[in-house]
This record gives structure tokens, C-alpha cells and sequence, in this order.
């Protein structure tokens, strides 16, 4: 072995012991691991490419049985076996259910169907897990109305999912469920704003350490005095908000809830540019497309307005990457969260990382979360990221010579674990 | 040599050896490959790389004898001979012609001139060069009025092009040559979509294996309802049709065409992007430039009316790359296609087929076309291409273990051969 | 070490040896280079990468004393000690004072602290700085009305910059300024474009080698006839621009201005896309950000309109990087000019020369300028340009087979040196 490669080797040992923390995920807190091997299948990354590559969405209708619908998944996943998403899937059968083929087909999958659902019935399945990819909390989304006592905090760290109530808060149902969860009855924009600080508070106080969002592309966040909330609101109460008005209610309520981060001193994670819904043909959450060319620009009002909130950001478009570096390069209330979705593929990691690891500070980087819906994947998805990790600082930085192999592991552990300690506040545990 | 350069090595034998399909060139069938050294410089890169580079455009005029004209353009060619352009020239000279030298200069262009010659006197030249490139077949891009009868169709595979038919059909001598190729008067949109049928039809009896057409950048497809269609385009045919409603007359043909693609099972090979004429001063076919920040948003409108219609996407700016992919990775109608003009750069090709075969399913991907104008460049540009292909597959998927080396030789054959027979189901020769 | 290091090895021995022409900078004529340690560490990389980390803006307040303010600094910069600008600073105490270690901390600075000062006192200490940098000239950025005779045109190259004649001539004080150092009252367009004459021509006599200006993201150059920029400038002197007619002044502006530097024979130098002021809270020079999805295409009546003109692009948006090449590519006016700011990071720097090296004449790159505000960050800068351009010419030209060792380094020579001599006319010292 070459003497880089065996750096890079050497660096991968070390970065696997780190002990990583994930910022985001979607994993539910009743149900975070899977059940069955059609759990896993379910991913939409599976379902949504072995449809791109021509299966009928009829092939994964609920009401087919597991020996008809997974091996005919598994015949149109041939076609995605080149993919590092096929790979997480195999990775994780490996690791964590003794596969032991480097393909799963239509003819070896059954025996991975049963260590699926007999690892599921083992005590401390969600532990036993974590501990296998050495990550220790994993942070979850949570709708404002959800019960937060259900959760294990030792595993989980709550997240408030601002969406509906920035996006929605003139829909009826909406409002109602924010003033179930707070008591607060909205009446005008002080009420909003009294709900939404009830409402971040309840969720600090069961151990939220972030508020999240997913804005659209070309999101432009205009300030909206208090007047002109409490006005546009109250239409909104009367159902009388039209359609050209809708974009300042919902810049006036993401304000206002940005406030209450401010005062409960909580990081906002915002996801920037998802095209919600562009192609309606899709399988369940294989509709949303990123947009070429979007831009931060429209967010600057809004980060500038705050300067007290860290606002940890995440894009979608390979053409605002480097915008984004250069926020996190100069505003203070900037970190760089992970490689999100579409760019969450080694190609375009290695490149993203390589350049932030040049030019952002190193505490202000949030190396990786998986975006997870079952637990097993952040196996996967963390190796992935850990072996680009070790890639980059061996060739990047120590090769180049940067830093010493200790300073590159360092590094390594301020983005798997000491970033996210630190700007969410966690106990380090 | 070390291992992973043996591994690339041996790949690219592998690669060598497949039998290439060329989904898009401009090759005139009648004049497929080069009578002279002229025709071969007269590609565009080197002119407007040399008028780039300083050269007048009076230095290359039609009526200046080879003596003169070829010593000043390579004189002026010298400031290119960095570039892969320029490359293909000395990599077709050698391969082709027996060119020994690494630089063609005013004081060796002479026998090379000779070879090219006496070679167009050989027979089946044509032939030859396709195998002596291992390529099988080669699109033609033919206008809607073009002679079909006159193509080897063991050679070359014909192919509609739109673009007057699209974007210039409020022109009477568009329109005219439509009735006249197609025997349908056009009186109204029901008649248009009877002659647009008619064309596809006998494309389809001839041979044709596609429908293409290149956008602008910005474009933005607007579904138009029947009725609306028939309206404008009897403006249209009164000659009415203000400016600002040629968007929706074109959009409207666009639709309409396009419904005859799914009419006649063909695919539909669209570039998107390229803003023609932006550089006045260049040279012929040297004007046109991409424009960064454009998006395929307003294309999906399109896309998502027709998910029975393939359609294969090129685009012309970096900026748009990774959105493109993105659509190839939900989008069950659209295939990636190809490399395309400004972006046909081995840094750029690498890196997007890096992503690509990280993201993409493997079915989707047509990895190569050539764009030429004369055959000779498919052995160059087909080669420089399956260079890229065999270093990324050993680096990034068999050396990181996304598979054997087979496994990486069968999606070699994938996105040089067998997606194209498949998607525009040609027969496998 | 393998063939591939050691081919990277001679030819960066090769590069290092050849005496670049610095192209662009900030550095003042009369304090060219640091006096003290706090002069160094005022580089708003630092400042802004330290602020961004967390430190308050009040830590570097100017009338802390050094002994406070320096070891506050440095504890800060812990958090940027991965980034290359860093590095940076690392390697020019080292190589210009000295300095022995790899990390600058509040326990080490002091002896550089003196170095620094000693050095300042040394005789033809900017001669020495640039013999160690091998840099043999330096462009200014200076303003219209600034003293011209101070300056060693030995060392330096004046260079006007027209940001204010552009973008502020509506106010008064920019006018009587322009009135004061060319002696030409401001009475109307004719008198504006006679006052720009004189203007560039006095700074041609003092040796100025180009006009330069920085253009922000969404430039529209839109041409403005003689008689409608007489109107509207006249306008101006009445204080009567409107906002939304600002617009179209400062394009006049930029066209009269352009048609001098056409008449002087100056090339232009343009830095696109620099969003001023987006950060409000930034510290000073760190405000600006680059918008991702910005193009030049708004440059493009600029770029026709002055065919004789050559314009030197540089960029700030990565999404911008592909298009600028395509500009470079074909339009003969066009020189592609250094890896600016934002992007003047290694890894954008490596892929971006990749792409320009592989399809741009070479005599049409100007490799790198510093942008520095003092003399000494040149020998760090263009020590990271150079290590790049070792490592991409060794691995992308030579080991691929574009040409010989010998060709690579005559074409770094182009790119740091000859190509700035003959577009800028200077003479071969």
C-alpha cells in the first residue's frame, strides 16, 4: 500500500472511533428502526430510483405481499446497483444482518428478510445500533403538536419542524393545533407570538436543542414590522389572506419564530431550495426536484436581522454550494450543516468538503447528518461520509501539508461530534 | 505501474472494445467524413479557438487557397495546443492519417493534407473510420425537408430535427416546406397536428430513431390547450402572431410535437441552454454561448405531460449539471444524456460522470455522443471519452468497492452501447 | 516518491523559478509592506475567518494595544488554523521572517512581532519581499485622483479604478474630483467623455497598464447613444436621477469610459458579482458575498460593443466559473484573469485551472494576481497558485499525454508571466 493510502487508512481507523452525533433525521421516535427488510426497501431512495429506472409504482402498492412486491423491487433495483445509495443498502445489510453478497436479488433476500425481523425483536435494538455505527444521539423532526413524551432522550434529541406553522398558519388546522399544544387562543400577532414562545419553550424544556425548516427555492424573507403582522394575521383569521399576500404572513411568522429562537437561545437548521412537488409522478417522497442557479441571497434579511441565532444551513444545488461556504466564511451566525439529499453523494461531498475545509472555520462546520428514516441507514450513510472524511484530510490537508495527522483527526472530530455538542448545547456524554 | 493504474489499464482495454453507439452528431450523410485537411480544421473549435486566440476571420476566408489559408490558422492554433480540442486533432491525424508528430505546424501539414486526401479516395471510408473508432452507428440530425432516401442506414441513423419547426413556424417558408414534405395544407391547429404526424410518421418509416431539438436557456414550456393552439396558429398562418405571443406558439408546437414523439414511441433528445448568437464577431457556429444559473425548471411542464415520452437532456452550463442529474434520478422519462459542446471538457466530463454513476440508475445513462461534423472526430472524441470512463470506473467504483471489475466493464457497455439500442430500439447489430 | 510526485516535484522547481507579474492588488504605493505584525494580521481574511468564528468585533478595536489585542487575535484564529488562508500566514513568517513553527499562538508571536519590524527597516525592503517572492511587478488599484508621481514604477504598476466614475459620478464630489485632476469642467456628455480622456490618459502617461472596476451581481451593461448620455448626465449635474434612472447613467458611464480605454489602448480589467455590504455585521472588507446563479450574460453588450478592447474577467461565484471559461473559449476580447477572492481557494483554483488549461488558448490565462494589500501575502499566494499549477500540469497535461515537461512549463511561464507582459504592454524586464 502506498504511503498516502496508508495515511488515509490510518485516519479512517481514527475517524471511525469517533463517536458522531446526528443533527438531523426523520426517524420516528415510536418506530426508529426497521421491522422488516420492507422497511428498509421503503426508503424512498429505493423506491424512487428503481421507479426512474421503470418499475410501475402498482409494483410497491402496500397491499402486495413481501414474496411478490420484493422480488420484483429488487429486479428493477438492478438497475441502481451502481449507485451509493444501493450501496448504503448493502453496506447495512452487511454490518448490521450478516449479508454477506455484494447484490441483493430476487433470490437472496429472504434470509436477510428474517435476521431484519428477528434483530427487531432483540432488547435495546435502537442502542445496539447506534453503537454499531458509533453514533450517539440522533436528532429527530417534530411537528409542533407531536407528544414529546414518548421519547427517549437518551438517544434522541427532539426538533421543532417549523414547516406547517411558517407555510400553513393560514389554514384553520393549523392554528388550531398550535393553540391546542400552547393554550394560547390566537386572536392577533401578539397571540402568534405568545403561542410561538409557548411552543419553543415546551419543546426546549422536553430537550429540543433546534427549530428546522425547509424553505423553497428563491425564498426571499422580507421583515415584517409587528404592525403589519398583527394586520396581515388577523386577515388570515378572517380566511382573508390572498394568494399575492401569502409570502409576507409567512415571512412575518418565520420572524417571529425566529425571535423565539433568539430567546430560548436555539440554532435554526433551514434547508434551502427543495422544489416541493415538481413531479407529481413520483412515488411518495420522490417528487421534489433542487433548482439550478437558486441562491441564499433572499435569506440575507432574515440572517442579518438576527445575529444572536445560529442558523445552521443546508442547500440542494450544487450551484449554491460554494455561495454557501462563503456565508459561512464571513457571517458569524452561519454554520454549514452536512450535504443534504441530492448532494448527498461522494462526488459531490469530497468536493464540498475539500473546499470548506479550506476556507470556513473548522468550528463552524457540521460535517454530516444522514436524514434518516430508520436508524440502520445512519450505519451507512455516516461510513460513507467517514471514508470521504479520511480521503480528504489525508490527501487535503495532511499531504498538502496543512497540518499534522493529529490535527486532521482533530478536525475530523469537531465535525462528527464536537460541532454539534457545542452549538446545540448538548451534554457531552 | 501501479495497481490502480493497472487496474485503469485494463479497463480501458475492455472499454476499447466495445462497440459504440453515437446518439447525436451533425454528420451530413452524403458527406460523412473529410476530403481535405480544410475540412477537417474547418471544425469549429479550431477556428474560434484560433479567432479566440487573435486569428482575423479574413485569415481562414473560403476563397484563400490550402497553401496559404492552413499556415496561418495553425500558426494561429499554436495558442491552443493546450487544449483537448486540439488534442483530437493530433490524436485523429495519428490514428486515422499516420500523423507522427504531437503538434501540427505550417511546416508538417503537408503530408498529413495528402493522407486525408487519398483516404477519401479509399472505399467504404466511410466504414473504416467507424471502425477503426469501434463505433457501430451514428445519428444524423436531419431537417424536417431533408432527402431520407439518400442515407446508409447500416451506418447512420436518422434523426428529426425541430428546431425550425418549433421556433419558426410563423415563418410562410417553414410552413411551406411542412405541407410540401408532408402533402398537408395547414389551415388551422388540427391540420398542423395532422402534418407534424405525417413528418414523424415517415421519420419513423425511414429509419429515425429520435426527435431533437435544442432550447434556449430560460425556456419555459407552457402547456396550450387545443383550442388555444388552433387560435394562435391561424394568427400564425394571417401572419398576426405579435412577438409576444410567439412564446406560446412555440410552446404550443412544442407540445404538439412532442405528442407525436408518444404517438410514435420515439424519444426525444433535447439540449438545453445554448443562447445562439450572443458573440456576433465570432466565427461561423462560433457565436453561441452558455449562460450560467439557467435552470430546467420550465421544462417540466413538458416532462411531466408526456411521462410516456423519453426525453434524453443535454445542457450546456456547469451550473445546471448536478439539477440535471437530479431529474435523471426521479424522473422516470428522462436519460442524461451525453456531454455536450461547451462541457465536453475531460474535467468536466469526469466529474459529472463521477456524480452520475453515484446517483443515477445506470440504465439512464447515455454516456457519450459526439456532436461531430465529420466522422473522424467520433475516434478522437469517443476516445478521449472512453479514457475518462475507464479512469472513473477504476477510481471511484471498482477501487472503492462499488463492484468488480466486470460489474464496472457491464456498465461500461450500458453508456456506450446498449441504453442507446435500447432507448431508441435499434437492433442490436 | 512515485513518477507522478516526482514530475510535480521538477515542475514546480521549474515555476518556481519563473518571475511572476502580479496583476492585481490593493498594495499602497507609499506603504507597501507590513510595518508591524498588526499590519499582517489586519488582512480582512483574518479579521473576517476570526470574526466569523465568534470573536467580537471589538477584540480588534485599533486602539487596543498590540499586546491585547494580539493574543485575542490569535486565540480566534485557532478556529481557522485548517483554512489556506491560514496557511498563508504560516508560510510567509516563515519564509520571509523566520518564523519556525506551524501554528502562530498568543504564546509565539512576539519574535515575529519583531521580525516584522526589523524587516520594515531594512533598506529596498519591497525589492527584497518580491525577489523572495519572485515577483517582478505589481499592479495598484488607484483612484482617479490620486498622486501618480509617488509612485516606483520599477515595483509597481498604476492601474485606475473607475468604480466611482462609474457607479458615483451623480454625486458632486466624485464630479469636482474628476473636474480637479483633469482640468475639464463637467458641463455635459461631451465634457464627461473629454474629462475621461484626459483622465486616462494622464495615468497612461504614468504608466498605468489598464482601467479595472467591480461590477456587481446582475450587471446589465445596456449601451447608452451620445445624446441620450448628454441628457441624462446633464440631469445628473442637476441632481435630478431618479433612483430607476441611475441605472442607465452608469452604463453610459461604463460605455464612455470603455471607449477610452479602446482609444488608449488599456485593458480592462472587471471583477464580476461582488454583492457589496450583504453582511452588514461584517467586520471592515468583510461585508461582501458572491450570489450563486449570477452570469455575465448582461456583459455581453459591453463585450461587443468593444471588440478592440481586451477584458480581463474575473468572477466570484463558482456557479459563474464554467461560463467565464466559455467566454474565454470563443470571444477574442475576452481574457480569462486569476482565481479571485472567493475562489481563491485550492481546490476551486485546481478544478478551475483544469477546465481553462483544457479548453481556452494559453495565451489567453492569466494564471493569478494577489489581490494582496501588502507585499508580503504575495509570496504565500502565489506560492499556493504555484504548487496548483504544478499539480495540475503534472497530472492533467503531461501524464495525460497533452504534451511534454518542457511544453508545461513554457505554459506556466505564459500563464504567470509572458501573457500579463504582452496584454498589459509592459516591458520584458
Amino acid at each position: 500500500m502506498s504511503h498516502s493510502k496508508q495515511l488515509e487508512q490510518r485516519l479512517l481507523e481514527e475517524i471511525e472511533g469517533i463517536r458522531a452525533i446526528d443533527v438531523h433525521s426523520h426517524v420516528p421516535a415510536r418506530e426508529p428502526f426497521a421491522r422488516s427488510l420492507r422497511d428498509l426497501l421503503g426508503y424512498h431512495y429505493y423506491t424512487e430510483l428503481a421507479h426512474s429506472a421503470g418499475m410501475s409504482k402498482e409494483t410497491i402498492a402496500p397491499d402486495r405481499p413481501d414474496d411478490e412486491m420484493i422480488p420484483d423491487l429488487l429486479r428493477a433495483m438492478e438497475a441502481i446497483d451502481n449507485t451509493a445509495q444501493y450501496r448504503w443498502l448493502v453496506e447495512l445489510a452487511q454490518e448490521l444482518f450478516g449479508f454477506e453478497h455484494g447484490r441483493l436479488t430476487p433470490h437472496n433476500w429472504q434470509p436477510l428478510a428474517r435476521a431484519v425481523r428477528e434483530a427487531a425483536d432483540e432488547p435495546d435494538r435502537a442502542s445496539a445500533i447506534l453503537d454499531a455505527s458509533n453514533i450517539e444521539k440522533v436528532f429527530l423532526t417534530n411537528s409542533h403538536d407531536e407528544d414529546l413524551e414518548a421519547i427517549d432522550t437518551d438517544l434522541f434529541v427532539p426538533c421543532l419542524r417549523a414547516d406547517d406553522l411558517v407555510f400553513r398558519i393560514e389554514q384553520p388546522a393549523v392554528r388550531h393545533s398550535l393553540e391546542a399544544v400552547t393554550g394560547v387562543g390566537l386572536s392577533d400577532g401578539d397571540s402568534l407570538t405568545r403561542a410561538l414562545g409557548e411552543l419553543v419553550g415546551r419543546f426546549r424544556e422536553h430537550g429540543a436543542a433546534s427549530v428546522a425548516i425547509s424553505l423553497p427555492p428563491g425564498f426571499s424573507a422580507e421583515p415584517v414590522a409587528d404592525g403589519a403582522l398583527d394586520t396581515i394575521f388577523q386577515r388570515a383569521l378572517r380566511g382573508e389572506v390572498a394568494p399575492q399576500d401569502a409570502a409576507m404572513l409567512h415571512s412575518g411568522v418565520l420572524f417571529a419564530l425566529t425571535a423565539q429562537c433568539a430567546e430560548h437561545a436555539l440554532p435554526f437548521q433551514v434547508m434551502c431550495g427543495a422544489l416541493r412537488g415538481a413531479y407529481p409522478h413520483g412515488v411518495h417522497q420522490g417528487r421534489d426536484l433542487p433548482v439550478a442557479g437558486d441562491t441564499l441571497r433572499g435569506l440575507l434579511p432574515l440572517l442579518n436581522a438576527f445575529p444572536g441565532v445560529t442558523f445552521c444551513l443546508s442547500v440542494l444545488s450544487d450551484s449554491q454550494v460554494q455561495e454557501l461556504g462563503s456565508y459561512g466564511w464571513i457571517l458569524q451566525n452561519v454554520v454549514l450543516s452536512g450535504h443534504w439529499w441530492y448532494l448527498n453523494v461522494p462526488e459531490h461531498v469530497a468536493r464540498d468538503l475539500t473546499a470548506r475545509l479550506q476556507s470556513v472555520p473548522k468550528t463552524k462546520l457540521i460535517g454530516y447528518y444522514s436524514d434518516m428514516y430508520k436508524l440502520e441507514f445512519g450505519l451507512a450513510k455516516f461510513g460513507m461520509y467517514r471514508r470521504v472524511l479520511a480521503r480528504v484530510l489525508a490527501r487535503e490537508f495532511v499531504s498538502r501539508g496543512y497540518g499534522t495527522e493529529r490535527q486532521a483527526v482533530e478536525i475530523a472530530r469537531l465535525l462528527l461530534r464536537e460541532n454539534a455538542l457545542r452549538i446545540f448545547r448538548l451534554e457531552d456524554g
